[in-house]
């Protein structure tokens, strides 16, 4: 890197191939994407995938899966940054999720599943495992704030992404939103039902029609949405 | 087949094939899966592959699919076949489900899922489709015949499967069975208050608090073993 304009120059190259890995990573998963497709994908030079990956494929795939996660991170926060409740920034979710397989022909699940259910080597093995358990911890710091006591908060959020994850993936096999927008349902009704961490009688917080005790009786009845 | 000694040959041989193709898709998905690899996990003789399978590997994958689909249902119906209710089905089905990939070294997972989000053939992409579509309908099937209302049973059973799916994936890459005990736990609560298909004088609606199945309440708290 010799100044500026060409720092940007490579920049946008290593972006260029970082975008094209994860396309096709989420569409196809790691074994059926070559170095070859990725560089037709990107439209980058050959050279520079060893020049600015030299640890070759698993290197790229690490930064492609990382970068997927970062992007989803941001466009769920600003899908649900104005949700009144966790009931409508679980339907922003949903929604969010169901455009973006629909608008692709069936083809965009999640970015990090097809790789996660792959046999890869440990940097890109522990890059799944990260990734999930940065939004584990996303999710519960979420429901925790909206008053969802500690632990069944980290409970809930493992309840939240395992749902996701198989609604994402029978709804691409499906071709269907339907699985995607079940999930929402039951999740809104049992996110209702989590214990507050709120010791008060008076419902507080987003989520409001529980009681102390919390997943039982009354505030089952909620109507779904 | 000239005779029933040769045909049980054929059959055994084929069903070598068959059993380490369907291995192999479960712990590494579809395009990690060489033919060479088929060949040398069953032991059979190269050339019995394509006497069996003249479509070649599309066919092959195929059959795995369809007898990991038989086999694992007969597995989860002979594991639930004497649950006294829904709620100790779904702990039945949790204890199977994580023994297994438990005693694996974390590697099977969902013998269906990796083969589903990687970008294969319309047979292979077929068959997936085909085995989600018929386990839902045994799902839902199970949750009608236990006194859920048939419509929610569908939607039911679409999250049931979902939560599965996702928890089997979570399980894998986090190598702990928390993500599918925690389901289970969640799954319990929601057939507890799933709409009953009985007529009764509590106002109707998807959520529910039902007593007819029971899986609610003291159930909830044993042990997650």
């Amino acid at each position: 890197m010799t100044g500026g304009e060409e720092a940007t120059k490579g920049e946008r190259t290593r972006k260029k191939l970082v975008d094209a890995t994860a396309a096709l990573l989420r569409r196809q998963g790691y074994h059926a994407t070559g170095l070859s497709d990725i560089v037709a994908e990107s439209g980058a030079p050959r050279g520079s995938l060893y020049f600015h990956f030299p640890g070759g494929k698993d290197e790229l795939a690490r930064a492609a899966l990382l970068a997927s996660s970062a992007e989803w991170r941001a466009r769920i926060d600003a899908a649900t940054r104005d949700a009144p409740d966790l009931g409508a920034a679980i339907d922003a979710t949903v929604t969010l999720l169901a455009d973006d397989l629909e608008s692709s022909g069936w083809d965009n699940g999640c970015p990090v599943a097809a790789v996660a259910l792959e046999s890869t080597s440990e940097l890109v093995r522990a890059t799944v495992e990260e990734h999930f358990a940065s939004w584990l911890d996303v999710v519960a710091g979420r429901l925790a704030a909206s008053g969802v006591a500690p632990a069944p908060a980290r409970q809930l959020a493992t309840v939240v992404m395992s749902a996701f994850e198989g609604a994402l993936l029978l709804a691409r096999v499906k071709r269907s939103r339907a699985p995607l927008v079940a999930i929402g349902q039951a999740l809104r009704a049992m996110i209702g039902a989590a214990p507050s961490a709120t010791p008060s009688p008076v419902p507080a917080g987003p989520v409001r029609t529980t009681t102390r005790t919390g997943a039982r009786g009354t505030s089952r009845r909620r109507s779904p949405r």
